[in-house]
């Protein structure tokens, strides 16, 4: 709402290690190509490409070290600038630990996360390898403590809103209850913004950080969706929970949401263009450009 | 064959004046996203997105005074390196104006040039008025005089071959045969990469500049087509010759050049990626991102 421009961070940050699927990297190049031009500062984090080596476990977490290191050069390009909002272009959901570790410190109990996906992040390497899918645990302080020492004032539940989340596991479920988290799924959004704006204002919260996970789009209605990797075994998405919402539901929630508060976070994540990802590795085979 | 990649200009040029459509602009930007990253220089000309402003036509070109300030910029990023090899990535097909003249004044008479493409662009401003229709005729000295001038060492029509061709106008049929060029259509080459060879063998070149308009591709197999675009009217490209081509023929062909000659020239033009198009209109809606 009231943001300047020139203090609004652009990150991009195409990590792929976290989902453990090359093609993020990809896709994230393409998403920085295709965002409207930063009026303000522009980092890009070297996320090397895969080199076909091992990929090893840590901890319970594949490719660790990997991780750590985009982590580290991520804080400390954010904190080159000190910006008062930062947009983060991904890339895989873990993406996003660095932007609003930093957003939560700077705001403190002023700032509301609306974590748009149909996952809801929250697990630790007992229940899942690939760490996109623990950031949002990691981001209140609970997961591998390697990555939550990047977190040096966790968000608490109460101030975690789930939009377009979907159907969960039981550990899921349990974990939503416990921490006092809110979630809200299609259904109960309903094409409105109305019952985000009421939790938001209940919430005292001024700031707003906003994860956009693309997989809480309708994977039937977008064609840039990992569940249409056409390189994927049959079934490999069984019981995987996919999303149900349109683009134009998600901009009219945010643009409700700007006219309230600031919004001060945006991470855009996951994010699979699989005909410019296939072109992308014919164009490896021609002369002079691929060698 | 030869050539030290740290000599080859890696030249991004997102011009879209020349199609007069604006999403050429878009493209350009994805293209130089996934393409391998450059080992030597690297130039990106700024092209000014479309403004919604008018775009005159003068002397039959629309928006000619645009086209030909791109095409002073590139000439400037050129001359800045003086590479052995430019690979130039579009944008629309007048992209490849000032890099292969710059090699035909290069290379001279060693220098051959494989037209990849289901059209001749061989037409002037009598014939239509925009000039990715014309820029293999102005680098032969036939065209504009403004954009002619560009061209100090024209490249003759023996030196140049049509690869994957397909139907042409009577104007265009009659030009290519007045000028001695060689065509060779889909058919023709029957998947092999022969008669091609067999041609520049009996042209004496030992260089040689590809221009690969996509386009030469068949749209029923690769959705990043101009024709594939969801806004077009209907039957907008009625009577419009389509390519016949698949990505692999191209390349099993380039790397056959490859082997006898040295490519000196590739220039990739007309991609048009309209899932990443459609987003990137949609991300300028998103508060913090789209403003």
């Amino acid at each position: 709402m009231t943001i300047d421009p020139t203090k609004i961070l652009r990150l991009n940050l195409p990590q792929w290690q976290g989902g453990d699927h090359p093609d993020y990297r990809i896709g994230a190049r393409v998403l920085a190509a295709i965002a409207p031009e930063p009026l303000g500062p522009e980092e890009t984090v070297a996320v090397p490409e895969a080199d076909g080596g091992p990929r090893p476990t840590e901890q319970g977490i594949v490719s660790k070290q990997a991780l750590l290191s985009n982590l580290a050069a991520a804080k400390s390009a954010i904190a080159r600038h000190s910006p008062e909002a930062i947009v983060t272009l991904g890339g895989d959901c873990l993406i996003n630990l660095a932007p609003t570790a930093y957003l939560s410190e700077r705001y403190g109990e002023d700032l509301a996360v609306l974590w748009v996906d149909a996952h809801p992040d929250i697990m630790t390497a007992s229940e899942f390898a690939h760490a996109h899918a623990h950031v949002l645990g990691m981001l209140m302080g609970i997961g591998d403590a390697d990555f939550v020492d990047a977190v040096p004032r966790p968000v608490k539940g109460s101030k975690v809103l789930y939009v377009g989340l979907t159907e969960t596991t039981p550990y899921e479920t349990d974990f939503i209850a416990k921490h006092g988290m809110t979630r809200l799924s299609p259904e109960e959004l309903a094409g409105s913004a109305e019952p985000v704006l009421k939790w938001l204002r209940a919430s005292g919260a001024k700031k707003v950080a906003v994860h956009f996970d693309l997989d809480v789009l309708d994977p039937s209605l977008y064609d840039f969706l990992l569940f249409h990797d056409p390189n994927a075994k049959p079934n490999a998405f069984e019981g995987v929970a996919r999303g149900r919402l349109r683009f134009e539901d998600v901009v009219s929630i945010l643009r409700a949401v700007d006219a309230e508060a600031d919004i001060v976070g945006l991470a855009i994540a996951e994010y699979m263009p699989w005909s410019a990802i296939q072109l992308s590795k014919s164009l490896r085979t021609i002369p002079l450009l691929g060698g």
